[in-house]
């Protein structure tokens, strides 16, 4: 089964509308993503900076805002792996909101490069990444 | 020509990779369309939240990030009308770095579906909305 | 004991220095606060804001910020109920760096002030809110 | 005079209150800070931080919030020097509602040290930062 990372909308992320201001989606993209590392990968995402010195920059990014968020809602947000490139790798993300029987509020996918993290120059995505990435698709597929 | 709002970068703006943290291009677009409003309609974002009473949530977004920023860098970011339709607005945004020949960073367009502020209700393009969205595509068409 | 909140420092508090960004502190103590209201009054805060349809903006503050911290840093956030006014709540905040064996890393309190919801007029801190700090105050004073 | 960033306050700055969360006036403080430097002092933050390899930490943290702020409200935040010690810089701030005739709606002060960017470690302030904030604060006490 897909990782999913537990978010609770928090009293900032809202907006003068009232409800969760869309950046924000992103950086719950980003949260799930960063916990995902440290939960399924067995690396956390400061250590993927700073000792293996790769960072992952994204270049294009989609979502589609299915519900609207309040504060206190809590969501889970699904980590899926869609591709891996020579460089790039893509993510996919499915927020449910908790209690709502698998009402999805939002999706999207990024993809995002590795780059060196003193120059940005792009490499390859480091072998043991891209096994660790490969054994978790195969893990989902089966779900 | 497009409206261009100038946007700065600021110190928190830039995450632990050392750039700008990729939720805030989003947050830029935002900012632009604010200043769109205002310089472009005549009309605050804040007076059509509180009192035309309508809010335009986000339902779809697309992105591609071309170039990094970092702290100090300055963009102008052109906000353009693609579609509207019945309830629902396409824009489109491009951020240029200033100094830089045109050099587009960042590119993207979302949808935002007008709705009522305190129900969220969908709601038909309120008429002068239409009519200032329709003058406006006119003048960039011709650019 | 007083109630502590595990907060895990984000990719995204990081500022251009490399370290968290300072008014994320503050915004670590509102996040303290908010599980406060969930965990030891067993009430959301957003039921608080809600349906009490009571508001607690922030009239002062003070913080220390005696050791910083950097991306992926984990710190444990005590809240405290120094003092309950007429109409005003004083809180204290102490942040501890987890494994650090109890290093400090930040302390501030705010002095917060309860006002309606929709006309923001000063109200009494309500009865119920009244009687549940002063027995958590009991609860860790003993400790 | 001393020196006024103006800013606009936008529609992500408000919380789930209707008001502009209170860390957002700490980051206002900020970006007041690095607007001086580049207007006042003739060096970008940016230049401060990247070439001449000082941080400024801050390690201490007072403010008082005379007056919420909404969607739409423009502020001038002031920006003093309060005191300059060996290491430490005391800076004043004090924001004011554009068009309200000098109603202040927040008032603080912080201390940072100065360290430099690498290893954090602290030094003297500057010479030539010391003297333009000097030159700053016979400018002001003028006024």
């Amino acid at each position: 089964m897909a990782f999913r990372a537990p978010i609770k909308v928090c009293f900032s992320d809202i907006d003068n509308a009232g409800i969760v201001y869309y950046p924000r989606f992103m950086h719950y993209f980003h949260l799930a993503m960063e916990e995902f590392f440290a939960s399924e990968l067995g690396t956390e995402f400061a250590t993927v900076l700073h000792e293996h010195a790769v960072s992952l920059p994204t270049v294009h990014l989609e979502a589609d805002f299915r519900r609207r968020l309040k504060y206190g809602d809590r969501i889970d947000m699904e980590v899926r792996v869609i591709d891996i490139g020579r460089t790039s790798i893509t993510w996919g993300y499915r927020g449910y909101r908790a209690g709502d029987g698998e009402d999805m509020v939002v999706e999207g996918n990024n993809v995002t490069v590795c780059v060196t993290t003193d120059t940005f120059e792009k490499i390859n995505v480091p072998q043991w990444l891209r096994q660790a990435l490969t054994a978790y698709m195969k893990t989902f597929d089966k779900s």
